[in-house]
């Protein structure tokens, strides 16, 4: 997974991913219209609005940006309906050739774990074997130390997949924990040493580990030492756009050959035609290609 | 949810949880060959398994156990149709008079937050409301700091709902980063004193706040000095039974008038009947209770 990610942002030119984080607000009118005459004020139909928005989205993505993350909590909330959009979501971005990173968070241990680690390995039953969420890579909590990342290593080298583990998130409260002082480092170093460590366990042969790190962008300084703690680390870098994070701060993310680093931006590319009112209703897929390209510029330039 | 909790766990005498963590080897044969007879070897036959076993043991439980706690991961592990069977859970639990606490340990950041907020909130479409998930409490992730629980707590006032926050987990490496020392302290520490503070926010009326801790029953030394840190903070613990914990181990994890704890059991109870030979396939719920039982025995002795 990360040699085909590399290869695919090598390609493109384009080290980005897109969130693929729908919100009622977001979903243009006419699409909305069209779902709430169908299916009525239900689940069923923000299911129905967030697949046909994300397929308008990933229809004018895919040829562009290498990636892109659905995170589950936008669709959970809408309950069976809502994750049954996301899984449709994940095999549509598949189907079109995009690396797909499942942005769940998870963390648990042991047997439950494992259970969780089926994101990215497959489902057996009785012998027969189900791929039943389509992602190449999920996000991953540390909090509960290595018995929660282990039994993800296995299927990251078996079916090449990959995770990418929090150190030191995009948030303001991110320092609540992560930045208290552990022994002379701010926890996130210590953190980011273990994934360091970890990732030995699952190499590609490009020089990145198939467990990699997710680094806000709003924090240049420390993403700066983080590279260096993290060598062959790959970073998922969260909080470009929205969030503050611009494409000057995060050059020092970046490895040599400038790899090493995937940016995301959510609302910045999908609810672009909300903000310029040059686009209409209809337009929000050419709205979010046009402002991937004006990311992608921003952070390659 | 936290004094509804409490006068369930007075009433019963048993300040226990069930862990509702069904896995494909726990299914008595019968119902596994009923499933695959009638639904082949897929997903859906997996989570009608999961459902009848779980009917089973609530039907079993409900009037001596006082909650249920299923593990999500479970259940996420067969996709859709797993996640069914979750839901499908929770709701037959609810309807028998268990208070539910969804083991979900969801931990993200502002609108992901919130939206996650919908386990516990309700989900709101065009002015119509859902109760998608059936959840009394779920629990949570703290590594992102405040900016992940702040979403739950309005919803834990608005509806009387609960959150149980990880602190010191059960398992071995939660020693890689929660007994890191944190500028004199372990971080788990500093993590119970940060849930203690939130836990203000939340105050039920009977001396505990519904925002809860997670703290394993397989560290004694640590769970005694954690109730004096949080004085407030009810605990659920894990790690009883097959992790290793004993009700002896726990005596000190109550606060005054033997109440502040709600230990879990998944495996020691659900799948009791295949531990000792008395019982039959088609007795597990019946072996299930006489487990449950014996363990209330043991932590109330």
């Amino acid at each position: 997974m990360i040699d085909r990610l590399i290869e695919k942002i090598d390609k493109t030119g384009n080290p980005s991913v897109v969130g693929l984080d729908p919100a009622y607000e977001m979903i243009p009118g006419k699409i909305k219209k069209e779902m709430l005459d169908s299916y009525g004020k239900t689940p069923k139909a923000v299911a129905e609005m967030f697949i046909a928005f994300n397929k308008g989205l990933i229809d004018g993505l895919h040829d562009i940006v290498p990636a892109a993350k659905p995170q589950i909590a936008m669709y959970e909330k809408y309950g069976l309906e809502g994750l049954r959009a996301y899984v449709e979501t994940t095999r549509y971005a598949k189907e079109k050739g995009m690396i797909v990173i499942g942005d769940i968070k998870r963390g648990d241990i042991s047997t439950t774990a494992a259970a969780y680690a089926a994101h990215i390995g497959m489902t057996a039953i009785e012998g027969d074997v189900f791929d039943l969420w389509n992602e190449d890579a999920v996000t991953l909590n540390p909090y509960m130390g290595f018995d929660g990342i282990e039994p993800f290593i296995k299927p990251c080298n078996e079916f090449d997949k990959g995770v990418f583990i929090l150190v030191k998130t995009s948030n303001p409260s991110s320092a609540d924990l992560q930045d208290l002082d552990a022994s002379g480092a701010p926890l996130y170093e210590k953190a980011a040493a273990l994934v360091g460590e970890w990732g030995k366990l699952a190499m590609g042969s490009m020089g990145y580990s198939r467990v990699g790190a997710v680094v806000g962008a709003t924090f240049k300084e420390q993403g700066e030492r983080l590279r260096k703690v993290m060598p062959s680390t790959f970073f998922l870098v969260p909080g470009y756009g929205a969030q503050g994070g611009k494409g000057s701060d995060i050059k020092g993310f970046f490895g040599s050959g400038r790899r090493g680093c995937i940016v995301n931006s959510s609302r910045g590319i999908i609810a672009a035609y909300k903000k310029d009112p040059v686009y209409g209703d209809g337009d929000f897929a050419e709205a979010a290609r046009a402002a991937a390209l004006k990311m992608k510029e921003d952070i390659t330039g």
